[in-house]
């Protein structure tokens, strides 16, 4: 019972976003930065970028950034969205569960709760609340990169939904 | 996100000897049942009872039986134990962890967090609370098995933690 390691950098790449805000972090330095590949990162980001958290600007400058600020980002949403096997156990797909007993399972009720209990949590916390404020990610080292925007910060029209940076 | 296939069909297991009560089931039975392997099942059977959750019974007409009621047979507990990869996300596991900004993470709390409310709905159930009385069970076709113990029904001194059956 594990998350996936897709699950896994998605967060961390939201989080890295969330820890640099006002500027445009690169694939590279996030890839640097967790030792991931940055094959699987550009992956995320274009993933992050249809589901509307990551914008990409292209070019020299250019890099991703969130497109909502990290309180209107809710961990359990990132979740359920990164996440596709919730399929707890065999039966919780109906379309290929062979389980003899499943109508009168109450197993599947079980872990139906847990799951819930699991993701209450998560919807109480958002993004904002997995960064340390800038001031102590900055002495903490994960916001030494921290600057002013670029002067040349793009129009919001010319953002597009991230694909690569 | 999913239990391991050995969680799964260690539940299933432990439940089948619970709505079979007061006799011997087999592991064919089982593996019939389920449509899972025999030789996956053994496995599952072994661990259970150096776990003292399942006696086996040898030769003609033995077979696995409980060890303990299924009120006391805690879901918590079977899947905590069943279940040995709970290092959710990288940084979960401290050996190979090479997470940069682990230190100053609240990821890996939230996660903790998340986990002990989906255990704390299994805490709250038993083996019990899962199968249905004997009599709903065997119009189900879940107990359609079920008959008394059988005359030779083995003294406890013959009975050992589960090894096959």
């Amino acid at each position: 019972m594990r998350l996936a390691d897709y699950t896994d950098y998605t967060l961390r790449v939201l989080m890295y976003c969330a820890s640099n805000p006002g500027r445009l972090v690169t694939i590279a330095e996030i890839a640097e930065r967790h030792g991931v590949s940055r094959n699987h990162l550009m992956k995320i980001v274009s993933d992050l970028g249809r589901q509307g958290l990551l914008a990409t600007t292209r070019g020299r400058g250019g890099g991703v950034q969130l497109m909502k600020p990290p309180q209107d980002i809710g961990i359990g949403e990132v979740l359920r969205f990164a996440e596709t096997d919730f399929r707890l156990v065999e039966c919780f797909d109906e379309g290929t569960s062979n389980c003899a007993i499943s109508p009168t399972c109450r197993l599947k009720r079980l872990l139906d709760d847990a799951l819930n209990a699991y993701f209450r949590v998560l919807d109480g916390a958002t993004l904002a609340d997995l960064v340390l404020p800038p001031s102590e990610a900055a002495r903490s080292g994960l916001g030494v990169h921290l600057r002013a925007p670029p002067a040349e910060m793009p129009e919001p029209a010319r953002r597009r939904p991230a694909a690569r940076a």
